[in-house]
């Protein structure tokens, strides 16, 4: 089945929003077997949008129309699918209740222009929306199916995905063109994006059903496996065979999939084998701590965070030695060693982390470049202390240090930190 | 000047990625006076390719083609368009030196395929790439214009803004089409859109040129001013006079403009007054420390952050007393309180903030529901403390808590804090 999507509305040409319904819809129709071949934005011009529907419709099965669904003047959609598709009007006289229900709990008055959110064109289906006052529509005519849908995202997705979608599966399974996609992102750490595609080379190299695709982020690389098969069973089964042979080469480089940020692979790690942790964070300013509490239920394996910029900070709070600090500078192993030291103790915690870098801007030099970091791990037993240079901006060294320190700690959990 | 923008890429119809493009380069248009008419997005296909071009060559005067210049056999648009216009295509002699010099400092072959991306139609100006292998090019044919730029933003941005619009603002001069938009965002806190709107009425009303937008984020709400006009100077004096009408009615609500985050105004004003902040954060979980610091700057001003979430690190860290956590729980206004003025003491500050609250899943009682927060703000004189019931998920209530404590600290500093 062809598609085509239309994006309705003069804010999408004025470069107010980003079309992120092209997108979203794109996605949905793309995992039960559509294929999108255009996507198309017009403006809140009725000449226009109808020669853009009237050219949809020649090259498209389906044509999905987005935005201009609303009260007002402005909003052109249905009349115009209506005008292009010689069809009259009714009012849907349960929606005309329910708006009317809508709008005296309110408390407003209902204008008369919000009467014509209840018109659907003859033949049509009404689709109930139920975070707004404009309905989608389904309609068929002369084999083609349309269907309207509103513009903002959180009326338009429900509706997509609980009214649209099931209809255009059945008639794709009458056509025998269902197919599922399933996709999986595998995380991947420590390795770039070349030396990872360079390990599983074969396996890209051989790539047909699943498909895998590596996408760089700003501190890790996702990989992406799709599969199509004609059940879910079947994809899945196909996603997982493929998932393993990737993780028999890059092993502990993968630390999650699909939406396992790292802060929760650690959170989880710390839960598992009971440990408790304490922070102290200089150039990182609390991002790791914020990432780790971010995580529902942290409160049991996070003590305490300590965000310790000055050297008065790291002496008087965290104990570091002045003497290390004038020596050495606030921006080295042995003061990371300290803090994550000193923050293990002041709270009783299993690991103590500690972060001291150059985020910049400023305050670099030539010994110690912008972006150079310590980070220490501080355990019963023993205390690591690794040396990195981040690059970036200040956003992107905080960023890149606390993805760091639990890159560490995770190694750390795993035993697998040497 | 009309202008259609045409996205090229088959992820786009896959729903993979969002096309920020069609919003980036039709935000930069806008503001110079070009009317974009028609956004598309066609996949990597020669024939559909040619369909949407020939169609939008009809209807437009200017036509932007977004993506599909790699040096892969996918990469299909530059010959495309050559076809379509009927013209040859020569190799740029210094592009390819370019080329060759990147592919020798990578320490890699180039492939002979790389060569291609130094082809430019003839008549063509090749618009040079400083983050890319893809050259950009702009054409003029049978009153047409047409512009190619790779798709990867960070490549696309510069090139648009250094050597497209400049070309187009020559030629909207010559055509007497040249406007200026100049828009401003007012950045505004405590009040909500709908409180807010109520207040600027009559202003909403009047509009014309400026227009003025009110548009809602998650702990805020923006203004945003648009001016059109013949030139900067008037446009900007359209804007500053506008911005002053509403600043007179909305007054200290208002805190900023544009890209002035809160974090940064409270930094600012904490310079300026030469005043010291020590941060003692429970369900903020750091997040406050993390945006303060996103300031440069931030060690002159920020002591020392302490995430304390257990009872045991606020009273063994910061000395809240046993019996206040036992008698009135952690969540409390006196816990508030105590926390501030034990980070203020322990890092010597001028001023102390303490946030403690219940951000869930989980922990709410009858008595303190979900998102109940106290903050804390302890200064030399006087102790404040205020209750709030936030609402949405654990990542809201941080970042609502992370912006209350903010605001609180910029009507202390403003001496507005009653």
């Amino acid at each position: 089945m062809r598609c085509e999507i239309i994006g309705v509305g003069t804010e999408l040409l004025m470069g107010q929003i980003i079309n992120t319904n092209a997108r979203d819809v794109s996605g949905e129709l793309f995992a039960v077997g559509v294929g999108v071949y255009y996507q198309s934005v017009v403006g809140d011009n009725r000449e226009r949008l109808k020669e853009v529907f009237e050219r949809a419709l020649e090259r498209a099965d389906l044509v999905i129309l987005t935005g201009g669904l609303g009260p007002t003047n402005d909003d052109i959609t249905r009349d115009t699918v209506a005008e292009v598709l010689g069809l009259s009007q009714q009012k849907d006289a349960e929606w005309e209740k329910r708006l009317e229900e809508f709008f005296r709990r309110l408390g407003r008055p209902m204008a008369e222009s919000n009467r014509r959110q209840a018109l659907v064109p003859e033949g049509g289906i009404l689709l109930s929306n139920e975070r707004g006052t404009a309905p989608g529509i389904y309609l068929e005519k002369n084999g083609r199916t349309i269907v309207l849908l509103p513009g903002p995202p959180r009326e338009l997705l429900p509706m997509l995905r609980d009214h649209v979608i099931p209809r255009l599966k059945v008639k794709l399974q009458d056509r025998g063109e269902l197919a599922v996609f399933k996709s999986k992102a595998l995380r991947v750490i420590e390795l770039g994006e070349s030396a990872m595609t360079e390990m599983i080379k074969p396996l890209l190299e051989a790539q047909k059903n699943p498909t895998i695709a590596p996408l760089a982020k700003s501190s890790e690389v996702h990989l992406r496996i799709t599969a199509r098969a004609a059940t879910t069973e079947e994809a899945e089964a196909l996603l997982s065979a493929e998932a393993e042979k990737i993780k028999k080469v890059l092993g502990d480089y993968i630390y999650g999939e699909d939406e396992e940020e790292l802060e929760l692979v650690v959170a989880r790690l710390l839960w598992e084998r009971k440990k408790t942790v304490a922070l102290a964070e200089s150039c990182s300013g609390g991002l790791l701590c914020h990432r780790l509490t971010n995580v529902p239920g942290s409160s049991s394996y996070l003590l305490g965070g300590f965000v310790t910029y000055s050297n008065e900070a790291k002496a008087g709070i965290l104990g570091v030695k002045k003497e290390l600090l004038e020596s050495k500078g606030a921006v080295s192993a042995e003061v990371a060693s300290m803090m994550a030291a000193g923050a293990r103790k002041l709270c009783g915690a299993d690991i103590g982390v500690g972060i001291t870098g150059i985020a910049g801007p400023g305050g670099e030099t030539p010994e110690k470049p912008l972006g150079l970091t310590f980070i220490g791990l501080s355990v019963p037993a023993l205390d690591y202390t690794r040396r990195y240079e981040f690059w970036g901006g200040r956003l992107e060294i905080k960023e890149r240090a606390s993805q760091t320190a639990l890159h560490l700690m995770r190694l750390y959990l795993l035993g697998k930190l040497r």
